[in-house]
């Protein structure tokens, strides 16, 4: 294999798929990019076995063929290289040979047949998705994504098209939960995903997806089996293995019936919320709501660092009441209202409360409340 | 005590003192800011005992007084109250109220005799020293200090006055070393600077001073004894001991004779090492340069990793020869030239080497080689 290309893109790209490369690996060419040179294109693939990326860049090929190279490494100095340079990528042996102005890297290469790639096999389901859809359904849900690995099936987004009762559906629906709080938002129902089964999209795969999002605008294709989902966008196809587990039945956590409704400028008790937890104690984070007619005082306090409170008017006028939320989960999910207003629909304060956009239906949270 | 103060003020003066504060500390009073509110001024003062902070700000005293809260949660209350907005300080008995708004923090507070003030003593060398010829004293050097605490009395820089045989001094100078490389840089001789004794100022002083440069203009105030230093500046005192140390006889450390004279485009040379560094092993980073007629080739190896070469047109008509560098030190160094020439006087590859500013004899630096 022998190419040029020029900095900029070879740069572009090797960001996109160095960042599927993990630091740490027992396999070795699991730290290596596959680079494979034909028809006038450069492709680079990147894997960690659950994610494989690949993207095509135009090069020129003055011999075809492929390599693969240290991915971190190729990265680094492709970053170091002057802006505007072209770069002469030769793979002889076992060396690939990085040449560009005055500048040579000898770099040890692997096996190509070494390298795993995803077997490809068929995705039945196929929809396209507007860019800022996709933004919608990871925004809104990552931050509930659970941690925990002995529960790996709340590891990731769970992704699926309701059905109600004898009817059809409607909606592309994304839920994450890690048992403290739930998010759950919807999109209008892209053509050819009515049909799609129920699939957890594993947390690395939704974080990279996303963060290539920000580089592109149109459509997302979305290709997706029981056991795989595919992104396809610009010249980059992003093919996961998707969480082998079983989504709980999210619908069941969701109350009905929470009468006491309480409607908040979302921005100031955000402010408030955020100020208040300046004392809870580092571990709890708590933070109290007690409500009365139209006030809400929030405070939080701890043996060591004293209390706080503040009064907010707000919109309320059920029964007084008292309810305790770790402050940062009340901050993640009111980082995500974009409107003015904040709704709460409570019940008591030992039960499951409703946050969501007064002026967006398409997005709900579900936040259990703390003893405080 | 009972105050009010514009938060903005607040904020700017807990800001600085604040960062003296260490995070954990034994003694509970530590993690305190002494607020003392008398004559229109708040002062607020923080120790870790061997560096204390005092700065005044204007304020609304209702009743003087002084008391002593925690600076950090003080500091993150200030950061988070909405711009614009008045503070109320209110301490009695043991706790401190602070209101702003609608916003109320009750903090616990330590008794004042316990908060521990520094000796005044009398500093009895006294000068004034422009903002930039002290930022210059210190970007120059600080790189250089070293971190082993063993060796205590090189984690600092040693400043003094030095007075040539039979003549009068010219300069104030400030030397850092940590073994590996020395730094040294001079500035002016200020006017009642020439008796100074030779001390050494502290890393986390250095480091807390230079911060607090970059929103200053006009000249520093220092006073200086064996045992302590003081820098005096708009409404901030900075006092902090001296380390109780022998700095070592760093002129000898100096090589003199080293003729075979590199003059390299100091960005060029950077960027080039700093790629070629790429494959360097993490622990060396060792580089190498091979000098030969007008010719500079850096070069770096590992057995990992591969290996990097790049060529530089450089003025050079010494005999040819090898030398060995580690890249970071390359780098802190090559960042602190500000002209388009960095010199570098070698003897050979096994000795240390003198590297300058062409265009500025103010600073230089010693490095020691690697083997290569």
């Amino acid at each position: 294999m022998k190419i040029t290309i020029e900095r900029a893109a070879l740069l572009r790209s090797l960001g996109h798929v160095q960042s599927v490369v993990e630091r740490r690996n027992t396999i070795p060419v699991l730290s290596n990019v596959l680079l494979r040179a034909e028809n006038s294109e450069l492709s680079l693939i990147a894997t960690d076995m659950d994610l494989e990326i690949v993207e095509s860049v135009p090069a020129e090929i003055a011999r075809p063929g492929s390599a693969t190279a240290p991915a971190h490494t190729l990265y680094d100095i492709a970053r170091k290289l002057p802006d505007g340079s072209q770069v002469e990528l030769d793979a002889t042996g076992d060396v690939l040979t990085l040449r560009s102005g005055r500048s040579k890297f000898q770099l040890g290469t692997l096996p190509v047949d070494d390298f795993p790639q995803m077997t490809q096999g068929d995705l039945a389901h196929r929809f396209e998705l507007p860019v800022s859809a996709l933004k919608a359904l990871i925004d809104r849900t990552k931050f509930a994504i659970s941690t925990e690995e002995t529960r790996y099936y709340l590891n990731g987004i769970y992704v699926h098209a309701p059905k109600p009762k004898g009817g059809e559906g409607t909606a592309l629906r994304a839920v994450a939960t890690d048992g403290h709080r739930l998010a759950r938002v919807e999109v209008p129902l892209p053509e050819g995903a009515a049909a799609i089964p129920g699939v957890i999209v594993p947390r690395k795969t939704v974080l990279e997806v996303r963060k290539l999002l920000d580089e592109v605008a149109g459509n997302i294709l979305v290709q997706l089996s029981e056991t795989k989902v595919r992104f396809a966008f610009d010249s980059i196809v992003l093919t996961s293995k998707l969480i082998d587990g079983t989504f709980p039945d999210y619908e069941r956590v969701i109350p009905a019936g929470n009468d006491k409704v309480l409607e908040v400028k979302a921005k100031e008790f955000a402010a408030a919320v955020d100020r208040v937890a300046t004392i809870s104690t580092e571990k709890s984070r708590a933070v109290k709501l007690a409500l009365g007619a139209q006030t809400l005082t929030l405070s939080a306090s701890s043996a060591d660092a004293g209390s706080a409170t503040e009064e907010l008017e707000v919109a309320y006028d059920a029964a007084p009441m008292e309810i305790g939320f770790n402050s940062r989960y009340l901050l993640d999910i009111t980082g995500q209202i974009e409107s003015d207003k904040a709704r709460f629909q409570m019940a008591d304060g030992a039960s499951p409360t409703i946050v969501s956009d007064a002026d967006d239906a398409s997005a709900l949270y579900v936040l259990m409340p703390m003893r405080v």
